[in-house]
């Protein structure tokens, strides 16, 4: 009975999955890096992607630190900040309906869209798309963009467009996801020396012009439900190349993303309270 | 918010996780295979291996229903009923450390250990072992039992003692069970057609007389973290075969077991609340 308990909500946009910690009130746990570890175990812990810890910020009034399952902090992760906004807001921690998060990846500026009473989606600035080879990195020629080029790639001859939304994407445009070769051609796609950082491949399907379905194997991780920045890079490849309009819904297997393509990149996704509960920490 | 909510409580044994739901006061969901699915789901609900109610019983005071992660109602399951005991004994459901519970494999009795004033073990009778090939079924006589034969077993020729604890093993002395080749001769043996209803598969080996490691490959889901028939199946064979005494510890990957095999086997292991918690069901 000397093991310490603490309060927790879970939250999941597209299937990516979150374990929230309050750290507004009191401090944050020791050893916030090991704790992500036990409380992300889906069989000895509460089971999760990831923990994320609701903090008081310096150059915002709220900071969000996460830790992914393996214990490593993470950067940024659009799903888990669109979780944080809907938690923040809902507890009134912030009045506006935008407003300032503190994060590793700097200050970014989530707006929460309220119906019924509650946040259901969630609106982040992801920035603005990259299209020269340098900036994925790419081989070839640093300044020269890569649209609908046909490749050699992962031993197949494929025609592509790659993408830098902070991290780099790779996009096919294929007739049918449900077919697509993710499993197989993704992987090689990513360790191809075309890409010395390894990149993140997509297989997207138009069906009209605001309706993008796709499937994302993600560099390191393999096929996942969601990829937020591959649905950003999948939707500017498809109005890049005339697919579809600059404004779509992307649908992932884990859900659906709108994104919006003017000159930064606009995604708005779901986000849901799963459950909240006491923690009894083995540790 | 027309979302409906529930309380559960979520427990483990030896890694095998279970959300339980209290249905003494309030009648059970009406579709709980329906439910069991979206509870168990690890990204979207609360991730589980499966939904077991608390329920009033008609052969004894309280009974255990359980369903699995895919909708299925199971019959029995050792982690899950040690679960049960703790949940309804910690909460005073019953007075006695061993009481009756009945489940769908009949009414079994489990009886709590308690430490500091909480359950952390729990002890159930797992019936009689039997050898006869008939019981498990294995090709060849019937009434013959199979005691260190060495049989060609999914195209190897292995050395294997078969018992049934209710469902079929086949077990396999190895000296270090790291490099036991569980994940390819496992499967292979799982269907050999000497098996007509498949079989389980352990890789077992004797740390001296009172303690066994083993990993063990479940017919139909593959190498699972602990296998309680499996592990009382192992201490049968290695005191069968004078590769140890008839009380054991069986370690598995989730955690230790304790058997001891006088006429009946009696499989002794923990059980530890996680977390508990308010479901908002997506439903």
């Amino acid at each position: 009975m000397n093991r310490s308990t603490f309060e927790f909500v879970k939250l999941q946009g597209l299937g990516n999955d979150y374990v929230f910690i309050d750290c507004l009130d009191r401090p944050l746990p020791p050893d916030p890096s090991d704790l992500a570890r036990r409380v992300s175990d889906r069989h000895f812990g509460v089971g999760s992607d990831g923990l994320i810890a609701v903090l008081p910020g310096e150059r915002a009034s709220l900071r969000m630190r996460m830790w992914n399952a393996d214990g490593s902090e993470g950067e940024m992760c659009g799903n888990g900040l669109r979780g944080f906004a809907k938690y923040v807001f809902e507890r009134g921690y912030v009045g506006d309906h935008a407003f300032d998060v503190e994060t590793k990846a700097g200050v970014l500026r989530p707006e929460v869209l309220v119906e019924d009473g509650r946040v259901a989606r969630v609106r982040v600035d992801m920035g603005r798309p990259r299209f020269e080879r340098g900036s994925l990195p790419m081989a070839g020629a640093p300044d020269a963009p890569c649209i609908d080029e046909t490749l050699s790639l992962g031993g197949a001859e494929v025609q592509v467009t790659c993408v830098s939304m902070g991290n780099p994407h790779c996009i096919l445009f294929v007739d049918d996801v449900a077919t697509a070769p993710v499993t197989t051609l993704g992987p090689a796609i990513e360790i191809d020396p075309t890409f010395p950082r390894r990149v993140n491949v997509s297989f997207v399907a138009a069906r009209g012009p605001r309706e993008l379905h796709m499937r994302v194997w993600e560099r390191g991780s393999g096929e996942t439900l969601a990829c937020g920045t591959g649905a950003c890079a999948a939707a500017v490849a498809a109005a890049l190349t005339g697919r579809a309009e600059r404004s779509v819904v992307v649908h992932l297997p884990g859900g659906p993303l709108e994104i919006e393509w003017s000159d930064h990149v606009l995604m708005t996704g779901p986000t849901v309270e799963v459950f909240r509960g006491v923690f009894f920490d083995p540790k």
